[in-house]
Order: structure tokens, then C-alpha cells, then sequence
């Protein structure tokens, strides 16, 4: 691949396809709850595709931050199997990705300190990532764990010397948190750490079945472990609206532009095309399409998720390994670390 | 012993004499230089004190926290050993009393998380011990490190389940968050944690050669590891004041009445009645009454000192017995805590 010859700089997504395996890539989830289709295509899918391009793909499990806006861990180790099987069943692959889960992961926690003496209390106050999160906390007041949710964050990223973070709008300020940790460390201490880029996505939001954002919460939200009949019931029970005519319309018609985004996303078209060609048909006839997209895309995945789901202990195996590796790198990352502080209770006792 | 008649419950101290086994003591030291005369008069003395009783007395060497107000951990090795000659020296005894060091005990850290979960931000910033720290500290802006403190202090006594810390006045308030914690902790998810109890410090604030407080940053101290030589040179550039006659009068003849109090501590007498006897002396004889008084309580330490500085293979040693020891614990309480809050990141991959 040559370069422009505007002599521009390559953009990000070039970059990565020029070479791949620059690039580690730091993503995950909290065990809140099972994945949906949101999630699918809002990251899953991408995290997959940088998989294949030849990137390092870390996938974190954040089972200690469900505590920043839940009272109670509830279910854990259910949830996180069911997180694992969605991971395998995407196609997360265990022998190219990293899945593993915060808790497991000690030395990882261990750079909290230093990171936490890296940025002031007016920073963290000023996020407006924040900010938002504690308007929407199911908590009475700010925890400090919400407070110093960023630091966490960068903890979770910098443990493996993430470079790439793929994330929406409303996580790019977590980010800069991060970027300003690893450059300050490295002013003060020497380079250790690369401040990672923000991977921005592109795939617009994708709605529930009521017409707002899909999410865990809300229950509006097709699970990626739904089989086709529960797909095609809660597909039927979406609110669309009186117009019989479809258009996509997100803003004046969310109910049923979402899920025409849907099944457009499923079928890798234009959501104005899916919506001319069912134009007449109506309600019934989109949610028909809804659900063969739907369960068309899925069918392999869901038969991946069935098969891992007869054999649990190789799903476990999978986050034991995984695991086992991440920490062996965040072993590795607190070395260099306090080497690079003045070895920080590193030589008298060892 | 007997309950007292008045049938008022027994205090303290009378608690920890009946019964010294019952306590955990958690006290320590960040390791920004050599323990002087006001820290084994401060604190020291009285953890040899707590051990000798039979309570057990876990000694921390908080390596970590120098961050939250130097900007770089320098020569932290040397100091740390300096650290444990002068805790070998006054009498700290490694077969029944555990020496650690932070950063050496990972699962410590692995608490901050749920801890930060159950303190609010505008409690932490109400903290007049942080604010107080604040407004002496070298750094330009707070740190979120400064900030977080008094929960790190909490994850510090509570990882070994301590419940007595010997304190400061000045330190009630940290305290008070390290009790809210476990408070907070026990009723959420089930008892694990004690309420620790502070041991409010009875001993007088030993002044320094300048007539200020002793502290290790204002270089006015006489250092544990200090010889008679040493000694005699510091007693006697120490400032007086210009009135001949020896009184005690810490308001108004600071100088005079500071090292009143040291010579007094050395020999376990009242200061007034050492002004006395010194009386029309002068300065000359009171540097004189000092030096000899603080030369010979601190002999025995001293050649004890200089008997371990000759095996610091030994010495290191302890430490890393220390660290074992604490590791295990610690170890130990992370299995409750996250036993209490519902098998959190314990089950699926162990």
C-alpha cells in the first residue's frame, strides 16, 4: 500500500489496515447483564472485524465497576457466562483475543495509585462523562468509585498498553482522561505508556423495541442469545405507529425507524431502501422483515452460542486462559512501572 | 481483674490490659526519611508498648502514599532500610509483630474498589484532615490520590481486619472514614469488617531543635539513628532564648521549654521538675542535661541499630517475612469480602 499523494496523513482506519498489528485494542463490557443486538452492532461487531484485520484484541469483563451504580452484584458468575458465550458466539476468538475479567486480574488495581496522583480533583470533577453518569446513577449521591470511574478506566486500558479504544461520542472524554494519565506518567517518570487513540463509532444508535435506546435497562432489547421465536415475538410487540405507509423517518417516526435500522443493519442495506420496499405493507410487513433479517444474521451465532453452551468448562477454560495471560502483561506493565518511579518497593524485599 | 463497682464500662486502655490478644493494631509510617526522637515518643514507644501487652501490631510502611505529596518517590530503598533499623532498634519484633510494605501486598489494593463505592464525594471533601493536607501540600492542584486518602488509609487497617489505631488528634477524622466503611461494608453485605477504635496519642508534641514541631521536611530532628556525638551537636545549636534562668513555659519560651520535654521524656520525669533542678544553669547546662539524658535512652536502641546495620541480609529478611505474613491475610480478607458481596469474580475462573 503506497501512502496519498496529497502527503496527508493517513487517517486512523488507514492506518490500522496498513498494519494491523500495531495496534492493541482495549474494549469490554459490564457484567450488568446479557448482551443485545445493540451491542452487536455497536462494538461487537468491530471488535471482530480488528480481530481479523490481525490487531491484538483485549476484551475486559469490568465485574468490579458494576459496583459504581449498583448497590449489589447480583448474579455474577451467571451473568459473566453468558457474556462469554456472547463473546464466542460473535466470534471473539480465544486463541487471537484476550477475555478476562477485572477481579482476576490484581496488579491490574495495582496502578491505581500512581494514576490516581497523576490528576486533580478539579479534572475529575469536570468530566462531563461524569457529570452524566451520576445524573442517571441509581445511586442517592457520588460515590468516590463514580468519581474516580476515569482513573479506573485507564487503569483497565494502560495495564496492557492499549493504543486503540474503540468508543462512542459520549466516552471520548473518559479517553482524554486516560491520554492525560499515560502522558503525564511518561513526562514525569519516562516513556512507559503510548496514549491510546480513540476509535470512534461509526454505526448510528441503534433503537429498542419502544422506540428508545436499546438498552439492558429498559428492557426493550433483543438478546443476542434470543432464539427465532423469542426474536419474532418481541419484534411483534414493538411500537410502531397509525401510518400505514413505512418511511425512515428517526426523528418523526422512531418506533418504526428503528426497526427498519434494524433489519438494515442485519441485512447490510440502506434503511431507506428496506423502508421503500416494504413501502404499503405496513407494521405487519416490517416486523416480517424485522424478523427474517434478524434471525437470518444471527442463525450462526446462535448456533455457535448452543454449541459452547453445552460445554461450560471450555467456556470457563476460556477466561481461566485468558486471564492467566492478561496477567502476565499487567505483571509485566507494574515491572516497568515502578522501574521507572525508582523502583517503588520493588528491590528490598524481593 | 474485676469490673470496676460503679459498673461504667471499662475503658480502653482497661480493655486492652484484660485482654490484649483481643486487639489488631495498625499503625506505620510513609517512608519519606529516618524516624526521629518525636516519632518514637509519638508512636513508637507505644507500639512496642501494644506488642509487649500481647496485642498484635502490624507495622505498614506505606511506600505507595509518598505520592500523594512528593512528586517522586526518591531513594525509596535506603529509606525503607532506615525504616527497618529503627524499627528493629526501638524493639519491634518480627516473631510477634508483622512489618510490610504496601505496595509488596497486592490484594490490599484489590479493597479500594468497593471501599470507594461506599463513601460519597462530598464526604471525602468534607475530610478536615484532607483539606488540612491539602493546604500544606507541595503539589499545585489536589491530587485524586490526596483526595481518596482517607480510603486508602481504610483498605490499610481493614485488610488485616485491625481494630485499634493508635492516632493523633489530628487523625480522628481519617479514621472516622475507615469506620464508616466497615460500617457501611458489614450492614450492605454481611459482617466482615471490625470498627476500628482509635488510641488516641497521650504523649505531649515533642518540639524540634528550632523550637517548632519535630518533623523529618524542617531538618530540626535528632534522628533514632543519630550518635552521642550527633546528638551533642544538634542539643547544642538547638535555640534558647536569652533568659538564664530554666523554666517551663511551652507558650512562651518554646526553645527552652522543647528540650525541657525531651530530656524529660528521656528520663520519664515531669519537665517542670527537670526546669527546676536546672534552674540558674542556663542554656549550657540544660543542652548539657539534654544530650546526656537523650544519649543515655537511646544507647541500648542505638547499638541495637548499629548490630542489625551489620546484616542487612537479615534485615531484609524481615520484611519479606513481613510481607508473606500480610499477603496472607490479606489474601484471606479479599476471600470474604468478595464471598460477602456475592462471589464477585470468584467463581468462574478459579
Amino acid at each position: 500500500m503506497t501512502r496519498t499523494d496529497t502527503g496527508t496523513a493517513a487517517t486512523l482506519d488507514e492506518r490500522i489496515h496498513r498494519d494491523p498489528a500495531r495496534f492493541r485494542v482495549l474494549s469490554g463490557d459490564r457484567p450488568t447483564g446479557a448482551l443485545h443486538l445493540g451491542h452487536y452492532f455497536g462494538t461487537l461487531h468491530n471488535r471482530v472485524r480488528l480481530q481479523d484485520l490481525g490487531a491484538e484484541v483485549f476484551v475486559i469483563i469490568a465485574d468490579y465497576q458494576v459496583l459504581t451504580d449498583r448497590d449489589v452484584a447480583e448474579r455474577l458468575d451467571a451473568t459473566m457466562e453468558e457474556l462469554l458465550l456472547d463473546y464466542l458466539a460473535v466470534g471473539i476468538d480465544p486463541e487471537r483475543s484476550v477475555i478476562f475479567n477485572h477481579s482476576a486480574v490484581p496488579a491490574l488495581n495495582q496502578l491505581l495509585l500512581p494514576f490516581l496522583s497523576l490528576v486533580s480533583v478539579a479534572e475529575l470533577g469536570r468530566n462531563p462523562t461524569v457529570k452524566d453518569e451520576i445524573a442517571h446513577s441509581r445511586q442517592a449521591s457520588v460515590s468516590g468509585l463514580m468519581f474516580t470511574y476515569p482513573v479506573h478506566q485507564a487503569a483497565d486500558i494502560l495495564f496492557c498498553k492499549g493504543n486503540l479504544v474503540p468508543v462512542g461520542q459520549d466516552q471520548l472524554p473518559h479517553l482524554e482522561v486516560t491520554r492525560t494519565v499515560a502522558r503525564r506518567f511518561n513526562e514525569r517518570y519516562g516513556q512507559v505508556f503510548p496514549e491510546p487513540e480513540a476509535l470512534l463509532s461509526v454505526a448510528p444508535q441503534l433503537l429498542g423495541t419502544d422506540g428508545t435506546k436499546m438498552s439492558k435497562s429498559r428492557a426493550n432489547s433483543i438478546a443476542l442469545g434470543a432464539d427465532a421465536d423469542e426474536t419474532a415475538r418481541l419484534v411483534k410487540g414493538a411500537r410502531t405507529d397509525g401510518e400505514r405507509h413505512i418511511t425512515y423517518d428517526p426523528e418523526g417516526r422512531p418506533g418504526v425507524s428503528g426497526l427498519l435500522l434494524l433489519a438494515a443493519l442485519c441485512l447490510g442495506r440502506d434503511p431507506h431502501d428496506v423502508a421503500e420496499e416494504i413501502g404499503g405493507g405496513g407494521a405487519a410487513a416490517l416486523k416480517r422483515t424485522v424478523t427474517d433479517a434478524v434471525n437470518t444474521r444471527m442463525a450462526p451465532m446462535r448456533a455457535r452460542r448452543a454449541e459452547y453452551a453445552r460445554d461450560m468448562g471450555y467456556v470457563r477454560s476460556v477466561l481461566r486462559a485468558g486471564n492467566e495471560r492478561a496477567n502476565a502483561i499487567a505483571d509485566a506493565t507494574l515491572r516497568d512501572v515502578r522501574e521507572a518511579m525508582g523502583g517503588l518497593g520493588q528491590g528490598l524485599a524481593s
